[in-house]
């Protein structure tokens, strides 16, 4: 299985919410992963950012997906 | 500052990779992180996933918005 | 109408499932139509596909936008 | 391999774009090929659709994920 | 022209920065501009916002889709 | 604080309607602002605008996030 994707982390179900329509799957990442950001050059000069600085990874429930192999 | 987002990791900046306009920042994400997915009760029936299990969890890295505080 | 958007397919609604307060329109793509997917140049390496071949396309529901013209 | 997205289609490659960081990848998609699209009450009585009309289905091509099996 | 989204600005064409497959189209608009963000309830109750408040109101380029009519 | 994406506006909440797990909030854009779209020179090539165009700027509301700083 190759996915075109940067972020594949491998995570566990800890909890799953159902509302009527829509639900939502709370995960538990075990064990160190590697992700990545595309963004415009204009944007990361804004962020002012080297490598070994910390940052704060941002990403809305929705537009994560999951897949059970 | 409160994020209107599931999804708030901490990431350690590893590299950037320019192309003319766009660029590509990938990170180093710790253990024990949590993240969610938001879907329809369908592609959760679909993924016929429980409590317990062990899912992939993909992103497309244009989704990853990474802010410095 | 000039959309900036590489995919603009159509299609005829089958079924409209409402929930609380968001709702889930269900679709089918008469004729032959053609899509496109933007990813780095990393991810097209990691999938390492060729012309001719045979892929599965997946969008999340929530990132499709639907016109009335 | 189950996903956790309403929109699984089958497509086949016609053309791969390279740029310096991102990539182009053209699909060609069969007839009767099944979609969904979620979005709020409120849209959906702007759209003022009902079953069995045409309508315009808009993606864009960052939000499309290809996976080989 | 009916849209199924809750966002449908009305911006105008301040500049337009071409790489080598992406583009950057930057716009201006016009105060009194009408906006909507859909989260879970969760990330509501994190937020803490009310009715009055000021928010940070912040959107990746590449999830913002230009229809020129 | 920085953020990583190009559209970063002010808005002030004007309604919050709730679902049973998803729910929606209504902004009001006070002042005049910028924003920005990326997308394949394709897309552009489509479009046929240039400066001082006027265009429709069309954004699903899942793809807003809200920040309180």
């Amino acid at each position: 299985m190759k996915y075109g994707a940067r972020n594949q982390l491998t995570g566990k179900v800890t909890e799953i919410k159902k509302g009527t329509m829509m639900c939502q799957v709370k995960l538990e990442i075990p064990a160190d992963s590697k992700m990545s950001s595309v963004m415009t050059i204009d944007s990361l000069d804004d962020l002012n950012i080297r490598e070994g600085d910390s940052v704060k990874v941002v990403v809305k429930a929705v537009n994560v997906l999951l897949v059970k192999e």
